[in-house]
C-alpha cells in the first residue's frame, strides 16, 4: 500500500493522495431547465427539447455529444488526448451514451447507477487518473424528461397525472474532464476522495416517490463516509445530494438524525435547486442523471472555484428500478456514491 | 508514474505491475447449458430455467446471487471481506444485478457494456485492486435466455423464428473474486493487463446477426492491444472472444488479416464452445454476458490452472443495442474489452 499514491480508507472509501483535478466541465440543458433558477449558469440551453433530432433518444444522445465537445473545447483538448470515457444514462442498455459518444472514439467504460451515475463515473474516473491508468478521462452522464417518461412511465402523449411526491426528470448532460495535471491553473476543483455506496432497499414500491426510495441509500453512504473519514457534517461547507427533492430531503435529514448526524445546516439538493417548484410545476424537484451533473458543472464547481465553498461532499442518488421491475411488483432500491470535492489552493 | 504499481501502456491499455489474482470463481447455468459440451464443468446446473422463482428476471437475479455466494464460499470469504462489487447484466437498468446482489451489502459499482460487461467488470476490478483502492473485489455478470428474449426481441410465448445467424443467449452467471494476495496459493490465474475498447459502428442493423455487428469492435480492440503491447497473436496460447459465434468469428479473422494479424491458429470463441450448435439448435452459437463469464470460470481458468495454457487474451464482446434503438432504426454498434490472463508461476 505504501507504494501507492492512494489508499483504501475504512470500509467503503478511497482517499486519493495523488491530485485529481476537474480540469474542465460543461453543461447542456433543455428549455425548462434554462428557465429555472440556475438557467443563466448553464453553458448551452436548447430552444426545444428535440435539439434538432427526430426522437427523444437521439436528442439525449446529442446532449452528451455537445457536453463532451464543449468540455474538451474548454480544456483545449482533443478526443485523442483522453484515455478513457466513463459514461452512462438512464435508458435501457444506456443507448443515449452508445449513440452519443461513439464518434469521439474514446475507449469507453460504461457505468450504470441510475441517477447516481454521475457520481459513479467521477469516482471511477478519479481512481483511474490517480492510479496512473489514464492521463485524462472524460466523465459524462445525461437524462431527458421525455425519453425517461417513455422509458419508466408513459409516453408524454398519454398526459398522465403526477402526484406531488413525483420529481421531474432534468433534460441535460454534464461532462467533466479529469486530469492529473493542472496545466495553466485552469482546473475548477479537485477530487480528493470517494465513498462507494451499497444498494439499500427499504421495500418502498412507489416509483412516484423516488426521493423517499433513495433517501435511505443517501443516509447509508453519508454515515459510512463520516465513519471512514472520521468526519462530521460541519467539516463540509455543503453536503449535496443529487435528486432527493423536498420529500427525500426530509427523510434523509430525519434518518441521519437517528444515527446521530445533523446535516440540516449544510444540506443542499440539486433537484431542489434546479427548478422553481411552484412556478415551474415540477412538484418535488428535479431528478435524473443530468440533474446532479449539470448542477455540479454550472453551480457547485463555480462556488468552489470562486472560493465561496472550500470543501463539499457531492452525493448523486439513484433509484434502481425499471419498468419491468415496477410492473412485476418489485421494490425501488436506492444507491448513492459520494465524492469529496475541494477548492484548489 | 514511477510511484505507481501500474502504468498506462500505449493508447488504451494498462499493464498491472502489482499482482492481481482471480482468487476464486463460480459458474451457475441453466439446463440447456448443462447439456452442452462444457456441461460437466459448471459448478451448478439448474433443473429448470426459473430456478424456483416467479419471473425470468428474478431467476436471473438468483443466478447472480448463487454465483457470488459460491465464489465467496470457495474463497473462504464473507461479503464483508469484499471492498467493492463490479456487476452488471443485459436487462434495462441492470435489474438482474440490483435485485440479485443487494443482500450482500457490498458497495456496488454498476457497469454496462452489453455482453462485454464481464470483461469490463474484471478490468475495473483488477485496476481497483492493483491501485490499492480495494483489498478484494467481486465481479459478477449474468444473462438469461428468456429475460433477454423478452427484453430485446419477443416474449417466448410468441414462438418467433430465428435466422441461422442468430445466437442463443446463455442462461448463466459467472462470479470472480479478485485479490491482491494469493493466500494458500489457491488462486486460479492472474490478470496482468487490460485493453479498454471503444465503440465501433460499421452501420450494421441486423440484430439477428450480432456476431457480425460485434466483430469489428473485437478487431479494433485486438489491433489496439497488439500495438500497445507490441505483441503478436502467437504470443498468446489462445485469443478468446466472448460471443461472436460462427458468423462473427469469420468476420473477425478476415478483418484482422486485412490489418496484418492472423489469429486463426489461436482463436477461440466462448459462444462456439458452450453449445453443440447442431444437436442443440442454437444456430450461430451462445451469447450474453453470462456466456463469456461462465466459460471463463468453468473452462478457461481450468486450462490456465492446469498449465495447459500459459497466457491468454480474453475479450468479451458486446452489441450496444436496445429494443428502442432497434425499433427506431439505429445501427448495432459493438464494443470489446481485453484482459491478459496468465498462469500463476
Amino acid at each position: 500500500m505504501s507504494q501507492s499514491a492512494s489508499q483504501k480508507l475504512g470500509k467503503a472509501s478511497v482517499r486519493l493522495e495523488k491530485e485529481v483535478y476537474i480540469y474542465s466541465s460543461a453543461s447542456v440543458v433543455g428549455k425548462k431547465e434554462g428557465e429555472g433558477p440556475l438557467g443563466l449558469l448553464f453553458d448551452v440551453v436548447g430552444e426545444d427539447d428535440l435539439f434538432g433530432c427526430d426522437t427523444w433518444e437521439e436528442a439525449e444522445s446529442s446532449l452528451q455529444k455537445n457536453a463532451v465537445n464543449l468540455a474538451l473545447e474548454k480544456a483545449g483538448l482533443k478526443p485523442e488526448d483522453i484515455t478513457f470515457a466513463f459514461a452512462g444514462d438512464l435508458l435501457g442498455q444506456s443507448i443515449a451514451t452508445s449513440f452519443g459518444i461513439a464518434s469521439f472514439g474514446i475507449p469507453l467504460l460504461g457505468v450504470y447507477g441510475a441517477c447516481s451515475t454521475c457520481g459513479e463515473s467521477l469516482a471511477l474516473g478519479a481512481m483511474s487518473v490517480a492510479g496512473g491508468y489514464a492521463d485524462r478521462v472524460v466523465c459524462v452522464t445525461s437524462s431527458h424528461f421525455a425519453s425517461a417518461e417513455k422509458e419508466f412511465r408513459f409516453p408524454l402523449e398519454y398526459g398522465n397525472q403526477r402526484p406531488l411526491s413525483a420529481t421531474w426528470t432534468v433534460t441535460g448532460s454534464g461532462a467533466f474532464v479529469l486530469s492529473g495535471e493542472n496545466t495553466d491553473k485552469k482546473a475548477r476543483a479537485r477530487i480528493s476522495g470517494v465513498t462507494v455506496g451499497k444498494i439499500v432497499d427499504y421495500g418502498l414500491k412507489d416509483s412516484m416517490n423516488m426521493g423517499a426510495c433513495m433517501a435511505p441509500a443517501a443516509a447509508s453512504t453519508l454515515e459510512q463516509h463520516f465513519i471512514d473519514y472520521e468526519s462530521q457534517p460541519k467539516d463540509y461547507d455543503k453536503i449535496i445530494t443529487g435528486d432527493l427533492g423536498v420529500v427525500g430531503q426530509t427523510v434523509l435529514i430525519d434518518l441521519l438524525r437517528e444515527k446521530g448526524y445533523d446535516i440540516s445546516a449544510v444540506h443542499m439538493d440539486c433537484g431542489i435547486e434546479i427548478f422553481d417548484a411552484g412556478a415551474q410545476d415540477t412538484h418535488a424537484g428535479g431528478s435524473g442523471c443530468g440533474c446532479s451533473a449539470v448542477t455540479l458543472s454550472a453551480y457547485i464547481l463555480k462556488q468552489l472555484q470562486e472560493g465561496n465553498w472550500k470543501k463539499v461532499l457531492f452525493l448523486p442518488t439513484g433509484a434502481l428500478l425499471s419498468k419491468t421491475s415496477f410492473n412485476e411488483g418489485q421494490s425501488v432500491p436506492g444507491i448513492a456514491h459520494a465524492l469529496v470535492l475541494e477548492k484548489i489552493d
